[in-house]
């Protein structure tokens, strides 16, 4: 299978470079007769978007959504999905210094030697942007599981700022509502707490000091259908695993209690925890619980790069959470397809 | 591509039940004129094996590897190579008692709606015996990488257990060794420590006391080549989450500095760490220097398990290393191949 | 994918050389619940076998069938299903002649050349022993569909002897059948027709001259749902054409009218042929009449063969009708489960 | 590996409906360095356009190119390659009038059972605009292979008009030629013969009798690496057989010899034939001679088609020349970058 191609069932083909004419995908393997929802897919390409508040970079992209292919009718066809989004900005004169001058942090210069080439840019597929595909192939199999499974659903937030975490009100709060009516994007950081604007204030104070935070997201995917995932090599949580790790900037993935259960013991852990401990999975499949993934971001390396000066973004998560939360999306229809095949 | 298959080029598949006739794997895509090292086979498989030391079950498994295709002459075909082992105690008795009474942390019951079989053992599959194949794919991705990569090595070791965790002096100690001479095993629990015996008390205690320890592994990939590593979907780190991620009771992947990253400032994580918290990657490519991944287990959930009264293993890390180190290594033979196509 | 596993969904991995230990398959993807028919896969393993009359090779194979994995009480687990044969006679004597002495029209050079290896025998995976994977997968495949798609059928035959063919009367007779009923093999050839032993009388002449002939086998694919196929790359014709070429010897695929189609008129072709010169494919897709395809043969080259010397195969295609047949079936079994995912 | 994928290690993935918004392609595992040549992608795309000669379909397409991704200052760049071609007229209102009147000879009613849909062009999948993408495809692997593997070359012909066919003066004059040289499109049929204007006349005279005629194309590639191909499913002839087969209107496929090798006696055979018998293909590889596979096609069957009155194209052949080497550069580049993993 190809480097750019996600999925086993339901498969995204990523394509396109942050400054080349334009970025997109192509979806091979969603059911036909899937209602289209071109207003799904234009708000969460919307929120995937840079520049929406004060607390993130200043870069202003478009993002028009031109459907390609695959639907007819206001139906998906059976026949590949190609989206694309042109850019504008195509030849930054920023970039013309990183041909000179590597940005520590970045990796422009492993894509070099590993390719060989004269792109400056790395290839321009490191990029932020290249998520862009992602939340396209999010969007599309949303729409399918909306058919599907619908009480499934996937709801992503900031759950940590730097050493801010939510809290275990946060948490009972947020447990109480509706997953699909809780609205994340109320908040400018997504961090979804009675202290938002805290840690609102430690972004812009990092801003301004030139400075970046870590942090890290949460994605709570609610009724699942039990069974999910498939065995040995394809559980779901290998899957989920590798889904968020192939996100920019993510440097750990945790299930259920995660890191925690590493200093747990036996006799607590699997009587007291209620099955939250396990993160909706054992032996690798869904239990039906609502599966509980985070993932940890490093602080963002831009504020070494010459070519963000003045405008580097110094907490990406609050971006990044749309697109786990695409990524979450597509593992789950993947999965959902799948199982249409487990049993005679 | 199927659940039993890992990996894109250097494919392993795996197949058998933990009661079944026979486990084994086959091997699809390794190069020919590998040299084959049974030696170093049958070595790693008797690492893997449980009831090496006092701390582990007692349940003795042979293992005898039979060789049945793919080697001509001591060296690689080109051909697939399938290796078995043979099951001994096929139908033990304690596994009626199962059908009549699910095990708690157990998928039995999540295998069992999702197949709708009649295996009171869920297939089979989610037994750690099923990791023999992985071990057989990652001693073979080591002999390929021995001539291909010879500086590169993968070092695993126990680096949690419970709440005791290597300490910088240990790590110090460690880092000063020749990677491939460094012998883990000369510890009972593989915890390669000045405090290895208080380790080692703590998983008899909790042996007695009825209880099990999560913990964690790490794995130090050295001398990896720069360079390594897909685009987007096939990061090293997303192939290498998903690897550890797809070993039964893991509940954590980091990469360098992990969830640490999460509350770290950018102004100090990016430029007094010397690319250690990058873990050896960035932009998801190897960066050539040594890769970390840290791995969380959950406790044993045995402590609960009517058919392993009396004999179950309190800490399951141990013996995860030898499994943990197989996956990385055919995660470095499946890029060190793919690689071979990156450029004109 | 690599380059021995056949198939999408319902995947075959093939492994084994016709003179090392053992060869074998493992079936990944076969739904659970799947009755297991050990007869059937028994019959049909007995069915390639060669030596079975007096038309074919002398070689006497055991082929000893052992279920090492995937099947519990009766049915299938939904884990993978290997399956192992081993062989006899791993060093045939025979053998050392061919290092030095290369095969005319065996591919040994090119196999030796391509891996650069020292087996004489070109690595014996272009052996007719490798086809024994494929009838065990095309059993498997059989059992699914048995009960997924109770109406479809295979049938198999040899349709050509050397210049020998089928009538048209043949094929009445044949066609007035129901297709489960047909008794091939109770034609030494496999060749059911009316001319039936002159077919027979010319193979015997043509091994005691020490020669062979060509021929050809069909394929009628009875009673198959209608829409199987998937669009563009994976047409059913399309994957039907790769799964026979695959096998040694074949030289051409047609499917209905074949090449004669290419002299064929417009107006007479879509009007008078009632749809049976398509084959029972349009636009690539199952139309839901009978599959039709046909397969041409070279003569076999073991005529030239020191190692076989005395004891050639004239005639191949008689063999190879049960390996068309186990190919077909296993197209069938991964569209059936294909198809499963194509609406919503 | 999804429906619309085509290849292994350099993959196709194709979109677009013959009637929607555009059509394109997406190449992914093409290696970085590539020289880009975009005359080269024109030009093809150029043969392939319907409406160049009074011979085809009057239909005037435009397919201006688009290239969207992987290319910079000239060179590809290791990332996926997406071009796209818009349509100009979306919505014919010929198809309005398929809605009512199914297409005899046409799959629309298959597809549309299939996927269930409404669209009444069955998806426009089928359709042979969708050839668009394997061109585009076909154009980066001959790119990709003038830089790899100079020598090689693939020369399509038309090599049947109805009953007409290459004689053999034609073939020892086309021999006599450096094949890169041979100036098929001379001739309005891609009929490279002494009987050029016969064949041009029989077209003609099937025009004006609303009558279409069967044929035969001829793909020719010369010198192939040595030992290209893969043991067992993935044979050279498997691939090319199955990438002719998914080229509509395909009833045969034939290496070498092909039908004709079906009535040959051995020892004539693997004797007299100088290996052009093999049609450069042994035990599945390439041996180094010239391949050469035919292609037959069904007479069109867009003479019923009511879209299609008065301007149905009588020969579909000469269009499908360039598709058909189109697809022949791929499974080459496919197979050329798979054997850069042959060996140590």
């Amino acid at each position: 299978m190809g480097a750019n191609v996600f999925g086993q069932r339901f498969q995204l083909m990523s394509f396109g470079e942050s400054h080349g004419v334009a970025l997109g995908a192509v979806i091979d393997g969603c059911p036909a007769g899937v209602i289209f929802d071109e207003e799904l897919l234009r708000r969460e390409m919307g929120r995937r978007r840079p520049g929406q508040s004060a607390l993130t970079t200043s870069r202003q992209e478009a993002d028009e959504v031109e459907i390609l292919s695959g639907v007819y009718e206001g139906r998906t066809l059976g026949t590949p999905i190609a989206v694309m989004v042109r850019n504008r900005d195509q030849r930054s004169p920023d970039y013309a210094t990183i041909a000179q001058q590597p940005r520590p942090g970045h990796a422009d210069d492993v894509w070099k030697e590993k390719f060989g080439h004269s792109d400056p840019r790395g290839g321009g597929r490191s990029s932020g942007r290249e998520t862009l595909s992602r939340v396209i192939g999010g969007a599309l199999a949303r729409m399918f599981l909306r058919q599907e499974v619908p009480p499934l659903h996937v709801l992503g937030m900031t759950s940590q700022v730097g050493d801010l975490l939510l809290t275990e009100e946060d948490r009972r709060l947020l447990a109480a509502q509706d997953p699909a009516s809780v609205n994340v994007d109320a908040h400018a950081a997504r961090f979804p707490s009675l202290h938002a604007a805290r840690a609102e204030e430690k972004i812009l104070a990092a801003r301004e000091a030139g400075d970046s935070l870590g942090g890290a997201a949460e994605i709570w995917i609610t009724s699942p259908p039990k069974g999910l995932g498939q065995p040995v090599f394809h559980k779901l949580k290998a899957d989920l695993a590798a889904a968020m790790m192939s996100v920019g900037a993510t440097s750990a993935v945790e299930i259920g209690a995660g890191v925690e259960a590493g200093a747990a013991r036996g006799q607590e852990f699997h009587v007291d925890a209620a099955g939250d401990v396990y993160g909706g999975i054992r032996g690798g499949i869904a239990s039906g619980e609502t599966i509980r993934v985070r993932v940890s971001f490093k602080p963002t390396s831009s504020i070494h790069d010459v070519a963000k000066k003045g405008r580097h973004d110094p907490f990406i998560v609050t971006r990044a959470v749309p697109v786990l939360e695409a990524m979450a999306w597509m593992v789950m229809a993947d999965h959902v397809l799948w199982a249409r095949t487990d049993r005679v």
